[in-house]
């Protein structure tokens, strides 16, 4: 049964388990911070249940806690940074920290490259950051090929995450975190795990095939679809080559499977743009014309049996602010991940206190 | 029956045509050359066949042929610029030689916005500018609403254009030109004039309904549904954002239809974004890198019946290469529309030069 827990003891709960790795109080803080925000967005797979996983690579050596990302060249508007192989969240809040920082210092836009990181999370979090100070960010990273392309057979490019994140006036920011297949992959595990099968376009088998049965999609190198076929697969590639082509990092197959692979850094590449909104126009105004754009949709004429349109990342706000007052939602992988990594730490007090704490359904 | 024509006969056809609107030679050349270059890459509704549309918007008030972008304001690493209703391929191909100066003195990134713009053709073409001074392009407009969203009923967001194209080393540029319906709004032409019906999930009628009967889709303000659905919706307000809202362009409902109202300027806005590769990577080696994943992609096992898996942009770039040196491909609608423009113009002795130089199909 789902359990509604305090934020911020959860917070604590993750920075305690991420210190054990050796992490300074100051990255744990801040990958803690991106991992609880994706449970409050709903999103546990990018949260709590990842957790786990973190402290097993860093102690096989797939990931070093003790990095500090390290800036490689840079000028006014850009910069590539070594993320030494330390948590992906981690080295992604410094490196758009620093994207920031040069579009404010250069009054336009930047862009930061990332080499030597790993799986960042969710990358909705990083464009966020950007929106908090007035600016638009951009958050991309590539990852290891589970999709494939028009005409192929199996494992070719990454899911390669896209996110952008847009701040407005009286109403939310706007953002939008996606890959590029048609359905992402934990639809499959869903459908395998109820015994369903899939619709003929999810998906491909290792000959290029359609792929109906998902308990076949591991097994047989099986390979999700790019969404609307060559326009997923083209913009799946701008982000191979914008995080992983120009920053130096691994490409495609080279990339280490950080989920199966703990002992070897994965070497995923990231980029982060941000744009400093009020030199090309004056703040006010632009959040105005974006409250304009935004209550233009939500009030346009909505098809039968719905109430609402939402914008992207409408919801995930909503939720956030729902688990801020109200507590934070763990499903059940969440709490069964952290009781077991909790009690191999010996923190099961931490545990109980979180779990203690919780709140009524 | 279509026709192959050399390519420079054809482009000072297109250039004397628009020069007759009292456009400068300058400008007629560069708005020539995007038109004629759509030709060649097969697209020619972005070619030959929007041309007369021009003279006549042109004529009736809606763009002004003498108009000369302005900057409005700028720094090093972006800009602000007003198409003063001109044509938007000239205003296009200036705004982005702007962008990639910029990127050339910052040598980072930079963005240049565009208002008082128009209908700016494939938008690949800009794109190409910046992958061809070595640089990534980027390359999009907001375009009149034809499309809905998730929940909505009938036209509320522009099937906004979006390209982008990287430059590679021995192998050809990758580049992608992409709207972000599901499917492009002549596939729904093509069907209504073959009398066939559609299949579900590529238009709405007025009431959010399915739309399977493309006759009604002009009639019923039947609206494209976005690919991917929320993820082609998320992308297409990406494109208003940085070409429409931050530009001060018009948005959604405001832009005046170019194709079908030819007294009023439509405001489209447009942004283009340059980064200069080699601050942040030494040229060749990105460029070695660029051919290492291209051929990886194109080595990568095959489905059944497939000889070969195409780059983005690889056919159009072929075909171009291919007209340049057996002629331009003029499909009949082009031909047509070219007859009655050149007649109307007192231009019949340049179309039968044209058209007596064609070549052997």
């Amino acid at each position: 049964m789902p359990i509604k827990v305090d934020f911020n003891l959860l917070l604590e709960v993750y920075v305690k388990i991420l210190k054990t790795t050796g992490m300074s109080s100051e990255n744990a803080y801040l990958g803690a911070k991106v991992l609880a925000t994706a449970d409050m967005w709903g999103d546990p797979f990018h949260g709590g249940m990842s957790l786990s996983k973190f402290v097993e690579i860093a102690k096989e050596g797939g990931m070093n806690p003790l990095a500090e990302m390290k800036v490689v060249k840079e000028g006014d508007s850009w910069a590539i940074v070594d993320g030494n192989d330390g948590l992906g969240h981690v080295t992604s809040c410094k490196a758009m920290d620093l994207a920031i920082q040069k579009a404010k210092k250069n009054g336009g836009i930047s862009i930061v490259g990332v080499k030597n990181s790993m799986h960042f999370g969710d990358a909705g979090y990083y464009a966020l950051m950007a929106a908090k100070e007035d600016m638009i960010g951009l958050a991309m990273s590539n990852v290891d090929p589970v999709m494939t392309v028009p005409g192929g057979a199996g494992r070719i490019l990454g899911n390669n995450p896209l996110a952008y994140a847009v701040p407005a006036g009286k109403e939310k920011p706007v953002f939008l975190d996606i890959a590029m297949s048609k359905v992402a992959g934990g639809k499959l595990h869903y459908a395998k795990a109820k015994g369903e099968s899939i619709p003929e376009g999810w998906a491909v088998d290792s000959l290029g095939n359609p792929l109906t049965d998902p308990s076949l999609y591991h097994k047989n190198g099986g390979a999700l679809l790019p969404m609307a076929g060559h326009k997923g697969y083209g913009l799946a590639l701008l982000v191979e080559i914008l995080a992983g082509v120009i920053t130096g990092a691994a490409m495609t197959k080279d990339i280490s499977v950080w989920a199966e692979e703990c002992s070897i850094p994965s070497n995923e590449g990231h980029s982060f743009m941000v744009i400093n909104i009020e030199s090309l126009m004056p703040l006010e105004e632009f959040k105005e014309r974006m409250d304009s754009l935004i209550r233009y949709i939500k009030e346009s004429p909505k098809a039968q049996g719905v109430d609402r349109i939402y914008l992207p990342g409408e919801m995930e706000l909503e939720r956030e602010e729902k688990a801020r007052k109200e507590g934070v939602v763990l499903v059940d992988p969440v709490l069964e991940s952290l009781k077991k990594t909790t009690k191999d730490l010996n923190m099961e007090s931490d545990f109980k206190a979180l779990v203690g704490n919780k709140k009524n359904m």
